[in-house]
């Protein structure tokens, strides 16, 4: 088994009585404290019969659990604690703002609680961006609305102006909402924050609409996500079916992660060819996609494909420009798969009615489902739990169905991407009745 | 006043008795009869103390009353009916044929009925398209679906060979779903109909989604499309709050008249800027867009712009080619823009945070709103009354909240564009609170 | 034809330039001023052939076009508006108050606009509710939210009561949003105005989710209630076809007009049986309800039924009780009716699977759709307008597809209702196939 | 650790190759095969430092993993399986069908698939109900409509009628989707299939809309549940606020276990009072309900009670009578409530605006969201693995995020509830913010 390093910093010992308990007039049985030698198990599949591997279960495969502590590290009433939202909006947002404040300020009687206005950038302060005061009253409502009431952005100042910043303002706790190269941020801040001697706790909400940070079974907004983009494939194929030989193309997220792809098409099933960055294709040759599709329209008259924005890169000319975030930008599959398909159907003499429908925005920018909500919700409390226990650099995350703690550098040490042997590709594959592959050797 | 024409063509006095009442199990007060000399009034606008003006309100300003007759044209047990839809995708297609079936079915008892194939490209043989028989069962809850269940396209044979089929056919009526080409098309096949000296009524629903066919009040779909258009003003408006100076540009449907903008506008709340055909704008100089852009990000931090495909057409180069319906190609000016403002932004150092949402096979594909299949169902059955009564050349029209017939020739000798100098568009203009006017002289 | 007076009564001359060209920054054209003397034909069927008709166009015929006047009554800056909703919950209240708000604020500069909490309780001191002041902020995004930001409430205080706190607020215009027995009040509040010599202008918007206020096409928020009360229907179709001769039965809205359940019936196609107040049925003997639910249920298995809250009141035994607005209260039919089918069927050995559901209150709580939030806002703003140009005594309406102005005293003195020999029932019949009468003789 | 039975029954040796890699066109390492010896842990939680635990973590503590085998027990063209919908509706019953058929047509080939009308009354041969003849077509697009498409009820015929017609059926398999009387009845019919020496598989897919049968972490459907009852929250809400001490009280789904309640509550927010069957409350008394909700409304104005349908049985006249699933009949609390609430607030001469809502039959006749929509698929398919590979009485089940089999008889020995002492009515009291006791001893 894997050695992984699942050990959670902390900055300090806990010696203060947690006030859940008074705050919320409870007594302690009520409140549920989890008890820092809780661990959940990391990996859970048992293989009967071989040998030796009851151990397996213990060493290197403990996660820590996420929870209310008993006793804390920070006192509530000296705490100011700041909030961040970077990169892409994403649904949920919102909704783990408004559970980080209300936890704050509810469970613990902490009153000073700060939004950090567009990401990173609201640290500059040649950028010149108000902070905004946050309580449980100007974040009523705001998980009905999509978005991010603080707003986010891509890159920032360097590191040392980061923690100048979060120095003067006093913080004792800042909450990092973003994905990959936004968790990398925190930790660089955590490093220097250590470096220079402060006490200061980092905790990350992992935001990846991709679905592809490990150790986390699912992201939040994710379902959302997949609700949105069932609806562009619905339209997809309504238009495809409308029309002789109709294909219908959509877009989705999935740089390098083909989740939402996935489960779009098992949510949906009218996709009937789906692309991820996982899986190789090529347009060309008698296995290709284009001959597949051209056969696919003989059969049924009308197509629908689903292709995850990273899918085909080695197709097109690899640009090598990298945004703010460091993400490498990618040509727009979409729109070249697009040309490619009708200039093939045009050559042959065959219709070349495509509709190509690009709904990222749209679905980005929805309001969480009941069921994320609830799920940004527990995110947004547990996090607020490991930073008054004084854990830093570590993600709240949701492991085998359990709340835990996952330390960050862990955590972004690699990405998580569709198995194209597993149980999901499987069942893409059995529900879209694609081939196996479209490559010809 | 403007002289209008109004009369409509018959096929030859009705003399057979309506089954309605025996059909229905009514009685003849139920069965709601229309009268043929009753009319309804076209301009209802009376200005009190003008001279005169009692007569006009007589003279040229009739429109016939739609509604089931008494006495009709066709022994509904000899009827075959055709239905056809041609042209893009609209909200409520599938309501519209459910309703001509059910009418059929139901209220007269006629017992053949049959889907023409993807538009008029399904009367020429050599497509080798097969018909589709409907019945009340197969088009049950067709309605629930967006799209057409019979498919659609543009162009076609020639009209010949249209009648040609047809007449092989044996049909007695044709219902034909389309916009302006479409129905232009109707008027040719209805006039070589009459040459051949058949008795074939043909009958139009309406169908534009960019509600541009003159004589009508509201285009069915309209609603819906409206509906949904909302939604993606919403997601432009939570992107564009979401970013540093963040801009939300959405493109809606609209060839020559802005009616989706407009009305979005005023649902959505959201939009800053409208830009539709009607509507001359400039994007440089101290009055054109990009300024206006400018000074709106400046005060408000993001801006929302909402702006019709037919819009700015004057700034793109001229397309001179047509689409097979003969429509003129547009050049995107959603693209266009987009490519524009970044361009501007970024030559003046300011930061370009443009999110680009192109809904349009989204808002084509979608179901009807319950209140817009309503008007589906009504227009559908109207259209059978008028079929079965041998109107021909013929559209089903809502007018002053009363349905009407519209003769082709009068409802497709102009189109409906939004009046820069009437009531929406000032309202357009108030809660936008957009310039009045974006050009430099 | 009969003799109507849509006379509106005003306040005095309007001495004053409207202010709406500089406010927007409009010139006069883009106003789309309405002048004084334009008025839309009231009845505009015209039977040709018939003597003498075409004064009959003119005379008694003719309501008030609404709209923005050149020169108005009051001096915006010295005006005090204030805004009052009253009785049940309807779909669009708080999109006709923002519209007022804006319309005053950006159009007319109008700075002092007061919400009245919870209806006429709100103007009687006793109840101690204070004030909500209003403008664009805290009305901005009310319209995504169903219900009403003032609270609403039936009854009130004594007429002098009303007239002495409006009095004391020194407000110049009063907007009521409310039913019949609302505008009633509005009317005698008006009087008692007139009485005291106060320049008062007293506007409504009528509010009826019943749609049964005479001289107004259709109300507000009907169509929302329309497209919730098709998703109730769905839900007693799918419960119906799961059980063994499943009936599912939902109350709506309706006391004495049968609209939503009729327009619901349409919209939804699944109701087998509708029942509405304007159209008695028994439910014994050969013909009465439930004998046709038996024969329904042995041919299909299931059966839906929609039943007005209104509907068979004589079947009950009527309650005097009258609740605070006046309007008699009823028994339960929804409840009296599922009670009656169970034993019947139980009577007969024969399987009584009911699944009853009201869903009133999710209906009335629901936001508007985007179509009724547009009608909303119109009707507002030319609430607004009215207002200003001194109309009094008035009601905003839509007829003919324009805006007019309906006097109170006019539109309440008689009830509309569905005409069981007009159009729309014939649908409902034709649609639901159901039996022409229920009742034995 | 407490001992529990995860041993799965089998009919016999899997002696037949898979034919997945062959009917998907797969090769072997695609097919994603799972293997017999897999288990996955049931407790996950490691107390570190505490003795001896390592070996908790291996007896009795496996799950048997759900999944495709390479081996199968049955040979698929010889195979005819039938499904069984039992119970009241609930959201997602149609996917599992779908999933069910389609993994059965084209996974394994099997050609033989009947649908059994109406639950186990389906197998009364007296009922005289057809069986209906399931294929990918005729369930093709089934998904997107809530119910079951074969009807389903309680009670049924004597164990022995029901497998006589299975027997004479000659099915193979039976898949028995319903709850825990049904499941009950599934080990009744296994029991009675081993003792006639008949090699049938009977594989449940356990559906509880109250989400309380245990070893199963979230039912399929629960999730839509919560987003309906969610929107009946928020018109409570609406309601509540619109009127004057404004109470919204809506009853939802929850016998014995109130998670929907719970969820419901923690994904509104608007909530401020939840009553569900694990914890028990007065009404009357210094801490009763009643007191505590005047506090709340001279508080705030307005409040909200959700109530499952389980709740405060004590305080109703216990009802003896059981319904013919064998379920307790329970009294109606939320009407009861309704009355005790408005009475006592009439009698302290409060305002009494309560409005009720119960939405039961809209929530159970949804149809599922993409989410809930996806997890049916795969329990469907899963459900079909286990059958072809001769597991006998078993469940599939979502345990700690993995799919896996459950015995029928361990998992309905006792049902799930929500912990009062555990994190999610901690999580509830601390969102709601109500009394942790309203008992007064």
């Amino acid at each position: 088994m894997e050695e992984l390093d699942f050990t959670v910093e902390t900055l300090g010992e806990c010696k203060i009585e947690s006030p859940i308990p008074l705050k919320n007039n409870m007594d302690e049985a009520h409140a549920s404290f989890v008890n820092d030698n809780e661990r959940v198990l990391y990996d859970i599949i048992y293989h009967e019969g071989s040998k030796n591997n009851r151990d397996d279960y213990v060493e290197g495969n403990l996660m820590e659990k996420a929870g209310a502590r008993r006793h804390i590290y920070f006192q509530p009433n000296h705490v100011h604690a700041g909030i961040i939202t970077c990169g892409g909006l994403c649904p949920g947002l919102n909704d783990v703002i408004r559970a980080i404040v209300r936890s704050l300020w509810y469970e613990y009687g902490v009153r000073r609680i700060t939004g950090i206005r567009y990401g990173y950038q609201g640290l500059d302060p040649n950028n010149n961006l108000p902070f905004k005061e946050l309580n449980p009253t100007n974040v009523d409502d705001i998980h009905t609305k999509g978005g991010t009431i603080l707003g986010s952005s891509r890159g920032g100042p360097s590191i040392e102006t980061r923690v100048d910043t979060i120095e003067r303002m006093n913080l004792n706790m800042l909450f990092v909402i973003g994905g990959d190269g936004t968790q990398h941020g925190a930790l660089y801040i955590a490093d220097e924050i250590k470096r220079r001697g402060l006490k200061i706790s980092v905790v990350g909400v992992p935001k990846t609409i991709d679905n592809d940070i490990s150790f986390i079974q699912k992201s939040f907004g994710v379902e959302t996500a997949v609700a949105e983009a069932v609806n562009a494939v619905y339209s997809a194929h309504t238009e495809a079916k409308g029309a002789i030989d109709g294909i219908g193309l959509v877009k989705v997220m999935g740089r390098e992660s083909g989740f939402i792809a996935a489960h779009t098409a098992l949510a949906s099933n009218d996709a009937n060819f789906v692309l991820v960055p996982e899986v190789k294709f090529e347009l060309d040759g008698p296995n290709g996609l284009l001959e597949a599709l051209d056969k696919r329209l003989e059969r049924s008259f009308h197509a629908v494909i689903l292709v995850a924005e990273g899918a085909g890169q080695d197709l097109l000319e690899a640009s090598n420009a990298k945004d703010e975030s460091g993400n490498k930008k990618l040509a727009d599959i979409g729109v070249f798969l697009a040309q490619k398909i009708v200039e093939h159907r045009k050559k042959k003499g065959l219709p070349a009615n495509l509709k190509y429908i690009d709904p990222s925005y749209m679905i980005r920018a929805a309001a969480a489902t009941p069921n994320d909500s609830l799920y940004c919700a527990r995110l947004g409390t547990n996090a607020v739990h490991a930073a008054m226990a004084g854990k830093t650099k570590v993600l709240i995350s949701m492991w085998n169905y359990h709340l835990v703690h996952v330390p960050i550098g862990t955590a972004i040490s690699k990405r998580k991407v569709v198995d194209p042997k597993g149980p999901i590709w499987k069942d893409v594959l059995s529900t879209t009745r694609m081939p196996l592959s479209m490559t010809n050797n």
